[in-house]
């Protein structure tokens, strides 16, 4: 096999380190970046290079910011009476996607896992006991996903957020919008018939 | 709903105007480039530009290259007796992953379409009876896609090709390696039976 363009080449590899993007897609990739204006492309390249120039953690939640305080810890029009901690900043986007949630967010940046050796000192934790102590929320929503990791780091967060007088809360577990039963795993059942709701 | 990036946001634009990748997707490959080394990004962003300003139309074939004569163009160890005519340049890149063809090809840069109005002279066309003319190859594979304006392509040469007494064929249709008769729409199956191969 040969190639006739050593630079298309170099482009389909580096489009290979995306997630989701095999060999294929990367080819098909560079292929359209070819026949895209320059301008455009040169759009694309200066967006890359600027997030990676510019962006910095927010020095209130731990997410991603443009400046020192993101837009959302800056934004005093939210409800300061709610605190939704995440695993990493891109949950934050989710749920904004999703709408609904006007509170404040305090991001995590992992999870417990002591086969990876994540201890709860590896996550951004003291810093949102310190922000329960301080900024007083009534509630703190634990939006962890429900794996093995997002349970054992909700039950130790919960373990040190109750005593401070806050209510603790983690999201729901149950069926999905628009799922069918007979599709649905077991556990997800389970889950779903334990966490019951009154009508 | 509040981002709290414009950079991200910026980025994740840019990235939907790719094929194949929508709001969501570009949201996440926004994300997994917030987590890649600078480095990594940086390399992604110039390979973007580095194949925008480098890459050129090869002088004999049509195709892409990163000087004046593609790498297959150039390379003389190749069968001269075969000219395949293929649509695009990426068509080349997706003959030669396959491998089993060793001769040249020749890139028409779109087919014959009167609907989009293109006629046979927007075509490099001129350029491909020229080369039949002083290269001689015995043999003309016409490997255009499978469609009405594909079909059309592969006559109109066909008709210009054979008075030079070259021979012109063009790639079998029927059944994918690896289908499945039941699954297979009846176009094909016809196509399949007409091309029939003795045993």
């Amino acid at each position: 096999m040969e190639n006739p363009s050593r630079y298309l080449d170099a482009l389909a590899k580096e489009f290979t380190r995306l997630p989701g993007i095999g060999a294929k897609s990367a080819s098909r990739l560079a292929c359209h970046i070819l026949k895209m204006r320059d301008d455009d492309v040169f759009s694309l390249a200066g967006a890359l290079i600027e997030l990676k120039k510019n962006i910095v953690t927010c020095e209130v939640c731990g997410g991603i910011s443009d400046s020192g305080i993101c837009s959302i810890c800056a934004d005093k029009s939210r409800d300061i009476s709610m605190l939704c901690v995440v695993e990493n900043a891109k949950d934050i986007i989710t749920i904004e996607a999703a709408g609904g949630f006007r509170g404040y967010y305090h991001v995590l940046s992992g999870l417990i896992s002591p086969l990876d050796g994540i201890g709860p000192d590896e996550l951004n934790i003291s810093a949102l006991i310190k922000r329960c102590a301080s900024a007083r929320p009534v509630e703190i929503i634990l939006a962890l996903n429900p794996t093995i990791e997002g349970d054992a780091t909700s039950l130790y967060l919960a373990g040190l957020i109750s005593p401070m007088s806050i209510a603790v809360s983690r999201i729901a577990r149950g069926l999905p919008v628009g799922a069918d039963l007979e599709y649905a795993d077991s556990a997800t059942i389970i889950k779903s018939i334990e966490g019951r709701v009154r009508m």
